[in-house]
């Protein structure tokens, strides 16, 4: 979307928040700004981990659904492709140029199976995850009716307490099953343990890994002399990687928001005990807000409610800012605490969301930010993209 | 949008999650629907009821965030208008046909000003709020550029804590410094006591009411006689309208979430001491989800999580169901308990989500259906609309 001609017809605070070229200061609020210095340094960071340590790195595209975002990840940070959650999400990576996606969901409805098993056609390698030997010869029949082939990874629940299989005699049923299906091929084990990844303490995170690997080991195990040796085991998070890539077990990782950072996330501690947004990370993402209102002289309203975030993970906080605090959000209200009066109407803030990909998903536009100026406006391409 | 030649180049599970003339098992999910024989019933019943007291209705377009519904409002339930939160909104009613649309929330950032004072040549009455005798001339300057009129409501805060000016006498300062200015009209108070609407007990809210009226009372007593007498004062919602209707002080409710009702809505109690969604309204509006996974005895894996609702206000519950219960939520699966296995994969769901206005905002369309049949797409034609 950098080029300006693409966006000429579009309307500043109605279609877009920003057109390139404007002052940081004429964005029109609420809105998603990205710290592009700061979001490059992340995905570089990143992308030299996984490079050193001899991972794959398949991005989280369900963060932040973005096209643009996945091809700088690609560029930046050595990225082999994308994972996402739905078919549609997968339909626009693929179509956005992204050669190689995992829907790393399962994927039942009889009509999303069928755009599963097109989607090779878009150009891209496709693979789904299954947790049900019943979805098999869904997934056959459809890959056969389009002469495409679908790869497979066996889900496996390890902890999360979702979607997953567990025990590793069921990965092996279902793999070989796989493995005798026309048109699908068994290409690994999906083993995300999403249920970690927020705990506070890095030894606690770690406990929760060390039970994963055991688990995903044990499957290898038996499907090894089945000559079902995983060509892809997949999985591992912002808050986990360093535990997957070390595992001996993992070759790919599944990391989304060390790229944006957010206030759920940065406050877990590294190693050392620091929270992860005071080094490791940088805050990338922000919903930029203004004051409104301050007609009492102790709290500021400012313009970005339930509407423009997520509270599911709890409030915003505001960044570089310890004098003011956001203690409250209705739809379209957040109140500001100001107990000095510091605030004054059109004031800007820069909110840290609680929760990222929840609140990327209200918006339809990133708005990318250099040096004070509005460099490019990136859509939320797969925003709404449910099904 | 009841044209389906509109509506013939777009992709189901892609683009929309239905056509006009499906089955209402073939829609995709997850997806917002809704009942139109109980949205009708709804619409209808608050139209009578203002009707019978005298009240102009003036519907929460901010709730629905769609014109199609705005309209339905205005022929089956005589609503005189819509109100809205944002000016961006505010356009795209002002676009689709509605004549009399109210800002109900300040305008402060210049740009934004500018694009309000354009709104009545959209062909729509034009009233905002107020609560800063600084934003006056503001107002009245782009008012004055444009060659048009902004009508003003002073907004007092008559308990929500968060925009609106607290004593009569802010209100006289400000209803003055209007009616001097070039272009602006005082028509009236806004007093929306947006904090009490959700208090379980009718006897809490009608307390809060009381207060609210006698807030609202003092103030038109010092404007009378000073010969700012307001032609509307405009307030109420779900869970309070009667109490505003048999004041004898507002003359306009701003009732949105009736209409569709929502999980923390329905559980305030009437003066019967009944839940409002068994009797007063009915459920409208659902999410519709699959299962996609069951892969252990007792919990069904569900498609729809953060990115189809909004959990602000709780958990949704289950429509009509009371043997499986969503007890989780993460960003795109829900935890459906199922203690008796009751449930199979591809098995569809009505979730009524715990909060209605931010749920719909991350949805694109509204799927109605009767009798089993998908009868009408109609766009969330404000989605996304913050600015």
């Amino acid at each position: 979307m950098n080029d300006m001609s693409t966006l000429k017809n579009l309307e500043v605070g109605y279609d877009v928040p920003a057109l390139p070229g404007m002052d940081e200061s004429e964005i029109q609020t609420p809105c998603l700004i990205l710290d592009l210095d700061a979001l490059e340094r992340n995905i570089k960071k990143m992308g030299d981990y996984a490079k050193a340590h001899g991972m794959r790195h398949r991005v989280h595209g369900k963060m932040h659904k973005s096209v643009d975002v996945a091809l700088l990840q690609e560029k930046l940070g050595g990225a082999v492709g994308v994972c996402c959650q739905k078919v549609s999400e997968a339909e626009v990576f693929a179509r956005g140029g992204i050669k190689d996606v995992l829907v790393s969901n399962q994927v039942r409805d009889p009509a999303k199976i069928d755009r599963l098993a097109r989607l090779p056609k878009l150009g891209a390698r496709t693979i789904v995850c299954v947790d049900d030997i019943d979805n098999v010869a869904d997934l056959s029949a459809a890959a056969v009716k389009h002469g495409t082939t679908i790869e497979c990874f066996i889900e496996m629940d390890v902890g999360a307490g979702r979607c997953g299989v567990i025990g590793a005699e069921k990965v092996l049923e279902i793999a070989k099953a796989i493995d005798a299906a026309e048109n699908l091929k068994f290409t690994g084990i999906q083993a995300y343990q999403g249920a970690m990844q927020h705990m506070d303490s890095y030894e606690d995170r770690k406990a929760k890994i060390d039970t994963a690997v055991a688990m995903v080991q044990e499957a290898i195990d038996l499907l090894e002399p089945a000559g079902l040796k995983p060509e892809l085991v997949s999985g591992g998070g912002t808050g986990s990687y360093y535990f997957e890539s070390n595992s001996s077990v993992f070759n790919e990782l599944q990391c989304g928001s060390y790229a944006f950072m957010d206030a759920d996330y940065g406050r877990i501690l590294d190693k050392d005990g620091n929270r992860i947004d005071q080094g490791e990370w940088e805050n990338a993402l922000f919903i930029l807000t203004s004051v409104m209102s301050h007609a009492k002289a102790d709290k500021a309203i400012v313009d970005a409610g339930l509407k423009a975030q997520s509270v599911d993970s709890g409030l915003p906080f505001i960044f570089g800012r310890d004098d003011v605090e956001y203690v409250k959000c209705s739809d379209e209200h957040g109140v500001v605490a100001d107990p000095d009066g510091v605030l004054k109407v059109n004031d800007k803030l820069k909110l840290v969301p609680g929760h990222c990909d929840p609140t990327c998903n209200v918006h339809d536009w990133y708005v990318g930010v250099r040096d004070g100026k509005v460099e490019t406006l990136w859509p939320v391409s797969a925003r709404g993209k449910a099904y």
